[in-house]
């Protein structure tokens, strides 16, 4: 997406790859708000530390990520052993494989880079292969989220007010995003709608990426307390809600999201308000037969027992804070613990449809169409 | 209620009243969690200036500081003539109403120590009926706080999990408050249960203020954030949940109370979990006719755009902050805005039930049952 940076103007994506380089450059989120960076991994090991210190998160950003680490660190093999070529592939599959060991995204990905790369009979033509095959995952995840935002923005009509939770924005794929992207589909139709945005404590992934995103993309937004979608709700205030998913179950449209998500679509319920799930196909477990066979991370307590950010005057006409450094706070009674569950579930009930780059389904249709989703084709 | 400080117990009041000193004695509500300090006002004006500035606060609270602060002026003036002395307790009255134009207890609270003065012949008599009189208004307050917990205790059974929404503690009442009361009754009654409390953001009350009250009583209880509750529900970890309330319309059972308490009874519906509000009498309101007449305060943007705390490392092991100085930071996007209502209304149907002084009563009760309630008696 284009972003703006003092008066200049360019278009990045999230994860891209510099050939000259051989390095993967990624836009530094632990920054963000505050601070747009760009940084270039210049091996696979920082790559991996990339996607383990979380410069890089997201389940189709680190995806690519690790597509792309994986080709960087074939590209950088020099000789002709085959054998040895394909021992030291492993170590680098290994290297990013560890680096989020519960995420199935950059296993995917890679997965689908290994099986290209065997095609290649000599080291340099399986070099090509792997650096077309990461790119080629990239690609695609791109072109999935612009189907996702083609057949999403038919929702958006002239004059809406929608609500969205967490980030599911182009920051956490390669590039459009999943709940953004019929957002900025519907803004490049020409259409006038503004955008609630849940802050999504204890991380504020709404406050500060999402938030970034549509402020970047001039798409006309504020920001909620978590706790006020309801009272909006009530004053007729929010029309159409659209979220991500980190993982939807194929079986039983059962959608796992941010912790949050399960609230604000029993709002909408009550409300009257339909509630949308914008899904990549890599989103969608084939396997489990319940939502309750998701695990659901217990994240750490500091995260709800305090916050991050920078040093600021609370005054509105001082919004460019005092510092780019981010700190964190201890907002809570010091003698407190927390508990701190970072994703729930959602009925299927509860979901007007899932926006998939395939077109809408109902949560219940995803198994009966399962084969246009491309499961058991 | 007691309080522990570097391992000295004693019993506080959140207003008290010093006759020795003609001060008011108030816990400074600003410093907490992070301090415990009680500050005297040496005149009327220092106690206006307390309201004011939110050293004190909380309905009955401010109330019960109002009434003694309208004694505290009264009871420094020198000399022997009356009108003289109605001037100077009018000057103190208006000076104490204007610390917090919209709050309505402080007028409550000095009209019955008003009306009490009248029966004085003397400037004598009437100095010594105003102090009597805040006596007996901040005494009423504690008392109709200790029955709303003994009518409240029997809804808490062994091993129950429950959920609470902001502070409706003793610190927003003179003591003992209203939501906490049942849980103070109970334990004293020898239950053991569990207590969530809701971070309650933007201002995070749940997390300072009454996360320090339980943590203070040694009652078992965790920070959750706002977003959490309904996945506490789904998983059926949440068995009963009561909340305090800033307006309670006696013509239809609409509570209106913190931003987040509606969503919290629309979840507790889903999942059958009663939903009960506890109240001291001068909450209710019997002339509006509708919760849509309730004004909802848009408060300032930088409580939902930021946070306040103290500077800590994110460890639980270092729970103890590098500070006792409380500093903002700047959470969101620097360039977004925020929506920021500080209440929402709770509709009649999804309220179990209202614990009062008197008893509990269904929402739509309270009007049928108003003379029990002390209204048009």
């Amino acid at each position: 997406m284009n972003v703006t940076v003092r008066g200049h103007t360019r278009h990045y994506r999230t994860v891209a790859f510099d050939r000259t380089r051989n390095a993967v450059r990624l836009i530094e989120q632990r920054l963000l708000p505050h601070q747009f960076k760009i940084v270039a991994t210049r091996d696979f090991r920082e790559t991996a530390a990339a996607i383990r210190d979380m410069i890089v998160r997201g389940a189709g950003a680190i995806g690519a990520t690790a597509a792309y680490g994986l080709a960087q660190g074939a590209l950088a093999f020099r000789g002709s052993n085959l054998r040895q070529f394909s021992r030291h592939v492993e170590t680098v599959y290994q290297s990013l494989k560890t680096a989020r060991p519960t995420a199935v995204d950059p296993v995917n990905a890679m997965a689908a880079v290994r099986a290209a790369m065997r095609a290649g009979a000599t080291v340099e033509e399986q070099q090509a292969l792997a650096l077309a095959a990461a790119g080629e995952f990239a690609n695609e995840n791109v072109l999935q989220c612009k189907a996702i935002g083609r057949h999403g923005a038919r929702l958006i009509r002239n004059g809406m007010n929608l609500l969205t939770h967490c980030n599911a924005g182009w920051l956490a794929f390669v590039d459009v995003g999943t709940a953004t992207a019929p957002m900025f589909a519907a803004q490049a139709d020409g259409k006038k709608f503004h955008v609630f945005c849940d802050e999504t404590r204890p991380r504020s992934q709404g406050a500060t990426l999402t938030a970034w995103e549509l402020a970047q993309q001039k798409i006309s937004h504020q920001i909620i307390a978590d706790s006020a979608a309801g009272y909006l709700m009530q004053r007729g205030e929010i029309d159409l809600v659209i979220v991500g998913s980190d993982r939807t179950l194929g079986r039983t449209g059962e959608v796992a999201n941010k912790i949050g998500t399960y609230t604000k679509a029993v709002l909408a319920r009550r409300h009257r308000i339909p509630f949308y799930v914008a899904i990549p196909l890599s989103t969608i477990d084939w396997n489990l037969k319940s939502g309750f066979d998701i695990p659901i991370e217990e994240r750490h307590e500091s995260e709800v027992l305090g916050a991050w950010g920078t040093m600021a005057a609370p005054s509105s006409k001082l919004r460019t804070p005092n510092s780019d450094r981010s700190v964190y706070i201890r907002v809570a009674n010091p003698a407190s613990g927390a508990r701190n569950p970072g994703f729930d579930v959602t009925p299927p009930e509860l979901i007007a449809g899932i926006i998939t780059p395939v077109g809408l389904f109902k949560p219940k249709e995803l198994w009966l169409r399962r084969r246009e989703l491309g499961f058991g084709g």
